[in-house]
């Protein structure tokens, strides 16, 4: 061993004692004929003390930053103590050093406020990774982890290892695939999530099984999405969903506890997916702070019915409202004071492509109780009035009202709430909001192929009463316009997600574990007898055989750690990332592989010229 | 929950309870009026009781084997008890029962003795996991992994994920490569192991490493190798050989106390290669028996010498003996009693082309003290009794005597100490041995190329008194016929090797970490300089920041696993498994797919029709 200790470890009471560390140069300072150096290692700092007597030493091998020593030497106390860091209180009087390796100048500071761009930092990863910062992450990644795996332990469930090198069905996102050199002509698939192989384990009554583990999307990469990813992957047999729901709140509770030192005592909040959609414009609402939208007209369904009929706006002569699907409001409180030149900026905000709407309507509910609106020649004080009290508004809220398509409009009325919690300061950092969406829609309508798509994926199971609209129903969409009249668009899945702070950390379902059930489903989402044979018949044929009730769960591990790490993005929690375009730039991978490795694999480039 | 027990904890003290149980039929047995049905799960085996008032019920819906049931009933204690099972002390008397879901009748029993022969257990893998057999190896796999990582995370080593699609740089094994669609014409590899990112996680500062990671090698399948596997795998900063080998022997020690409650309490036995070669001619001896080889004449360099020069043997004019250039025997105990047919027999097995002897050449030591040999024409009593005492023979014994080539004949006698190792009795499937065997070469000479190969990997170090010879020499054999003469050969490598019962369960190294050291191994390795930066330029720029010594090792997972659960076939510790030819029967993976696919990954297969 190189080392007595670490540069973390050493306190007051060490004093005296003969130890070696080694580590790397964090900073170099001389103060006349002494030297003082920073030791760096994963542990922590030490400040080394180089004497007069090792000058000749010193400058016979001058040292730089990110050198990599070995020194033996004597703790004593520090009259100048640094109450900064935990060693602040030792110095170690160097006797004898070493240089293990030296190091030229890195392209940017080892420092928490780095010099270094994004690009040369992927670039140098193994340096980004040195930096205290990035090394916090990593090592609450391994924390979550930990805590995880312990949760689960305690529970029964197993980790059982599922393979990699799988099949190709595409469904939903693009697979990678690994073409074989043994099987000439045929493809692995790299997995999108090992789904079929958690359902397998549970017919095979491996009733509790979890996995960390890597998986793999062909997409477009938007910000913030890699083509690997982790997950923590659960199945649990002979369970509803409320067992589930109860398992993993647990689970959340304990990475909390463990990782953050937070106890969450209160029992997670559960709201419908309508509620969710209703309340907030989306599916993983950020409830750490109020502010809901006041349906004012809507063609929404919430519970299987347009609700908001649109009596407070209607009969004004104001064609905006009267023409649109959708008309949405939401009181952001304290706000009734902000000048023209605020709300003009707002307006802007709402008209950029992004959000894509055509205006914003405000309301200004002035603390003496009067009102004030953009639209005052549409709507007099007592219909304002209305329109606040509807919208919970108090003196001193300004309200915001969208209006257009309803997709769009709900969607623009979420991310405006977003944005007036963000500039309000009620999306705090350190607040931690949990949340179960429940009741998901099972299917979704896809108009480019007039037919419908799985919402979560073709595994889950519509809620135990549904299953009857299900079988009893031709899933054929005869009138493509009133595709919201089919049966199926009321058909709601024994699905749930969680969300944290308004993002979605883990989504799952009840599955199907029937045959019949699954075949129709299939079926349902136009995949002919033969295809679903093809496919999924392994699966097929494992229901046959006493497939047991189960369900489960995955949780998205990167932007799990990236959350509770108070981070928006998750690629400070991935040791070696890749960039927005799929590459890594510090292997600088992909790339070209040799002629004679295409030809083992039978395939070849396909090029302008290869096309006849 | 289905349930409120498993099938696995009722106990007497639970007499009387009402419970609920999920699980599925093993067994029906009808006695008159009364049916006795064993449900199965997970956790065990319980007896259901159905007296006669459900018989209309059970005609309305029989049950078969699989079928997966739930029931209600009252725990009662059994008259007649069944001591071999935990739950034997009691039995359940239904109330009620639901079938959960029914089952086709499986195609092989699930039992201990199945009637599944190894394809359709592999093509209905779901059912053959339900296997008790089975199963034990799958829970063995689960504590192995779990006992391996809390013994790492309580020696502060972390978990960091490293990538899947990687940079595809083909030295020793093929690589699986991924063809990227957002990078047309270039691709990804899946990574043989994740060597080099746990050395620039080293130069990171991340000084504890581990993972278990799957891994990929694209190899013709040998017997009982996979295309995916799993390793442990761990690396080390500031660290010299020793520490690494006392802290993994720390890990195994750990688990088999965990997993087998075996505590091991003597040191690792540890072997240099050069004696494992000279005393058992192989790198991973089982030492569970001795049946020590005895060099009776050797072209092999024990400590760069040529230590058996045949006086034992030689003026005997046995032509054999003369002409060969190497002869090795055992002592095998107990034996000189062996028929003709014996010997016979055992001299068609060495002649057999799997172990390519000419013959075998016996001496019987009789327990009267005289000797009877197969070479008595050419050896006397007073000579063969001068062989016996060097081979270590006593009265009893059989001395077996092999002669040829050196490298084919220690291959040879390795394999017979083996086979009569197995055949006497000496390699007990409950005992477990494990050595260290250190000092392994550096380089292999590769005649093909007439030049060095890395016999470990490329990043491993020189045994530190070794390193000026590597520098100071030009690795250019000038005469291929003399490669022993060559300063390379004697090199050896601060490399070691795990062994347990006579297989290799773990290697590792102590790792290169200088620059100019790193490019001089590639370049002795035949690598010229433009194709060692654009394989590696990644870690020889990371060696120039500062980067730590370091070491590591990494475990084979499905081996140990398989060897601790007593068998020689990793295959049935693996959920998942693919046959010899790198299948998965039950998925029928790979498969072809799409040529829109094919398309957008920019590759297209290659035929006869486009080769032009």
């Amino acid at each position: 061993m190189y080392r007595t200790h670490t540069c973390g470890e050493l306190r007051k009471s060490d004093a005296g004692k003969e130890i070696t560390l080694a580590g790397w140069v964090q900073t170099i300072r001389k103060f006349g004929a002494i030297t003082f150096i920073d030791l760096r290692d994963r542990y922590g700092i030490t400040q080394l003390l180089f004497g007069e007597e090792l000058n000749d030493q010193l400058s016979a091998s001058p040292l730089g930053r990110e050198f990599v020593l070995q020194v033996k030497g004597t703790v004593s106390e520090r009259s100048n103590k640094n109450p900064n860091i935990p060693t602040g209180d030792i110095e170690v009087k160097i006797g004898s050093f070493k240089v293990l390796n030296k190091s030229v100048t890195p392209p940017f500071t080892i420092q928490d406020d780095t010099d270094g761009g994004d690009d040369l930092r992927m670039k140098f990863r193994y340096l980004d990774l040195r930096r205290n910062e990035v090394k916090k992450n990593i090592e609450l990644r391994y924390s979550v982890n930990r805590a995880a795996r312990n949760y689960l332990h305690e529970k029964n469930f197993m980790d059982i290892e599922t393979p990699f090198l799988i099949k190709s069905t595409p469904e939903g996102a693009r697979d990678f695939v690994v073409p074989s050199r043994m099987n000439a002509g045929q493809f692995y698939a790299l997995p999108q999530s090992p789904q079929t192989f958690k359902q397998l384990l549970m017919v095979s009554g491996y009733d509790r099984y979890y996995q960390v583990v890597k998986c793999f999307r062909d997409e477009d990469l938007r910000a913030d999405r890699q083509p690997e990813f982790t997950q923590i992957d659960c199945e649990m047999s002979f369970v509803e969903q409320d067992d589930i729901l109860n398992m993993f709140e647990g689970m959340i509770k304990h990475i909390f506890q463990e990782v953050k030192g937070i106890e969450i005592k209160e029992k997670v909040q559960r709201m419908t997916w309508e509620d969710a959609m209703w309340n907030y414009g989306n599916d993983k609402p950020d409830i750490r702070f109020e502010m809901k939208i006041a349906n004012l007209k809507s063609a929404f369904l919430k519970d299987g019915k347009i609700q908001a009929t649109g009596e407070l706006i209607n009969n004004a002569n104001f064609n905006v409202f009267d023409k649109a699907e959708t008309v949405v409001a939401i009181a952001v409180p304290g706000i009734a004071e902000y000048s023209r030149k605020q709300t003009d900026e707002l307006t802007e905000w709402v008209k950029r492509p992004q959000i894509g709407m055509q205006g914003l309507v405000y309301i200004k509910c002035a603390a003496d109780g009067t009102y004030k609106s953009s639209v005052d020649k549409f709507y007099d004080s007592s219909r304002l009035e209305a329109i606040a009290k509807f919208a919970h508004a108090r003196p001193g809220d300004m309200i915001f009202i969208l209006a257009g398509a309803e997709e769009r409009t709900r969607k623009a009325i979420s991310e405006l709430r977003l944005e007036m919690g963000q500039r309000l300061g009620f999306r705090k950092k350190d607040e931690f909001k949990l949340l179960w969406v429940l009741d998901f829609p099972l299917f979704e309508y896809s108009p480019d192929d007039n037919r419908w798509v799985a919402r979560h994926h073709p595994f889950t199971a519509p809620k135990p009463d549904h299953i009857e609209i299900m079988i009893n129903n031709n899933p054929v969409i005869e009138n493509a316009a009133e595709y919201l009249k089919h049966p199926y668009s009321n058909i709601k899945a024994n699905a749930y997600d969680m969300v944290l702070n308004g993002n979605e950390i883990g989504g799952g379902s009840i599955r199907i574990f029937q045959r019949d059930l699954q075949e129709k489903m299939f079926a349902a989402l136009g995949m002919s007898k033969e295809e679903s044979l093809h496919k999924f018949g392994f699966l097929l044929g494992a229901f046959e055989y006493g497939a047991p009730p189960h369900g489960g769960i995955a949780y998205g591990f990167d932007r799990l750690c990236a959350i509770l790490g108070g981070s928006e993005s998750i690629r400070d929690f991935i040791a070696f990332p890749k960039n927005n375009s799929g590459r890594d730039v510090m292997l600088d991978a992909p790339s070209t592989i040799d002629e004679t490795q295409l030809e083992e694999l039978s395939i070849q480039l396909r090029t302008q010229d290869l096309k006849f």
